[in-house]
């Protein structure tokens, strides 16, 4: 696992933090501040070894990255990063085929965030990132992850394309969204799958795409050019879902 | 048509307001500029009655909302909103059943710009907004909606629960997403539709909810709550283009 440290910050993020028994280094609370969620946080550091202080106001205003800290800023002791093999191993464990979101410098914290939280209700085993030219997880993208964060393992590789490589190896199929794709509603995406979700500027670069075994469409009827980043990957992660889990069920 | 000014950042934005017939009543160019979007946006301001100035760049900072002007700003007349009839007109013109999406107290103008995108994109006619407690037209939301705000018609509305009356005489049925609905595949999500998207925090209120014809379910298999609200917008608008355009074709 490699360490990043990480504020985490604002009630829900921090109680969701020790839900998913996150290690927790200290917590700064406001002064004063004796409503219900504070008042389990302090308890749930007492626990534990985290070291507690209440702070003035100013001081938490500083130590906020978001500007939305709601009384409280807690940092973890890290927000590791998964290997590739965690995600595979997540998929054994639920007796399911890997479903994997691949992300090609995705550079918003607030589409990262959205995703890692799609990808934890779509039931996808995991997230990989490349290390250059793409968001990590910062403080704004877990807090847009909703806490999921907690649970979606995300993986950080240097070479998007030799992971791909690999992960064929494993059996798992990779297919990417671009307009000179067939309509996603007529294809297979059953089985073990990677979906690669391209960045918001440029979409899929073109040596991960060539690497894809094929090119999805989601259709569009309008008079723009594409979808939010995390909007085209959700709607893709619910064809994968419907696939999987309803066609023909319903 | 009720009017708000409107700042219009970037070249993409301003070009994008002149293709589709915006009046735009000034136009400020950083000085020096001459790249090939810049000479085009300079040539579309000749042509109508712009007033077109060349500033510094200190001025256009001061003048920008979003800090990304790139070289341009532009002041819109307005960018009107539209009435309830004008989206179900656009249906008819199109001679399709309406599609309209509802938008419950959605407080985050990247989000209402992302569902505009979305709106656009999945064929809806327009996006019904209520007067109070929702973020309305910013610059922000513009810029969010990446050009789709200029061809997708939004209107506001005092009382959201009134104009679904009204709607529903027109023959339209409403259905919002919430945890206790069925699960979206397997209903009838066809014909004359007003889709309600929940806000942030608390979803969909209850007297709306109160008026919708059927409850609707995104699966979810994870760990958290929720989607994020332009992501289960996105979802569920494109649940809708399956089953009107796809289903039994493909």
């Amino acid at each position: 696992m490699e360490n990043e440290s990480l504020t985490i910050e604002g009630r829900n993020a921090v109680l969701e933090a020790f839900r998913a028994g996150k290690t927790i280094d200290k917590i700064f609370v406001l002064d004063g501040c004796q409503d219900g969620p504070i008042r389990t946080i302090v308890r749930e550091a007492k626990k534990g070894d985290t070291i507690l202080s209440f702070v003035a106001k100013e001081r938490l205003d500083q130590m906020s990255e978001t500007g939305k800290h709601q009384g409280v800023v807690a940092y973890a002791a890290a927000y590791g990063y998964a290997q590739v093999e965690d995600i595979l191993n997540a998929a054994r464990k639920k007796n399911e085929p890997p479903f994997v979101i691949l992300l090609d410098e995705i550079e918003d914290p607030h589409n990262l965030g959205a995703i890692i939280r799609t990808a934890n209700q779509a039931g996808a085993h995991g997230i990989i990132i490349p290390k250059r030219r793409a968001v990590g997880l910062t403080a704004t993208a877990a807090k847009a992850s909703a806490g999921a964060i907690n649970y979606t393992p995300v993986a950080k590789v240097t070479n998007l394309v030799k992971t791909m490589e690999q992960l064929k190896e494993e059996g798992l199929w990779f297919v990417c969204a671009d307009m000179d794709g067939g309509v996603m509603y007529g294809q297979n995406l059953k089985g073990p799958i990677g979906l690669v979700i391209g960045s918001e500027g440029d979409g899929v670069s073109r040596l991960v795409k060539e690497k894809c075994d094929f090119v999805t469409k989601i259709p569009m009827f309008g008079d723009v050019d594409s979808l939010n980043a995390s909007v085209a990957a959700g709607v893709l992660a619910y064809e994968v879902v419907r696939q999987r889990r309803f066609a023909g069920k319903l």
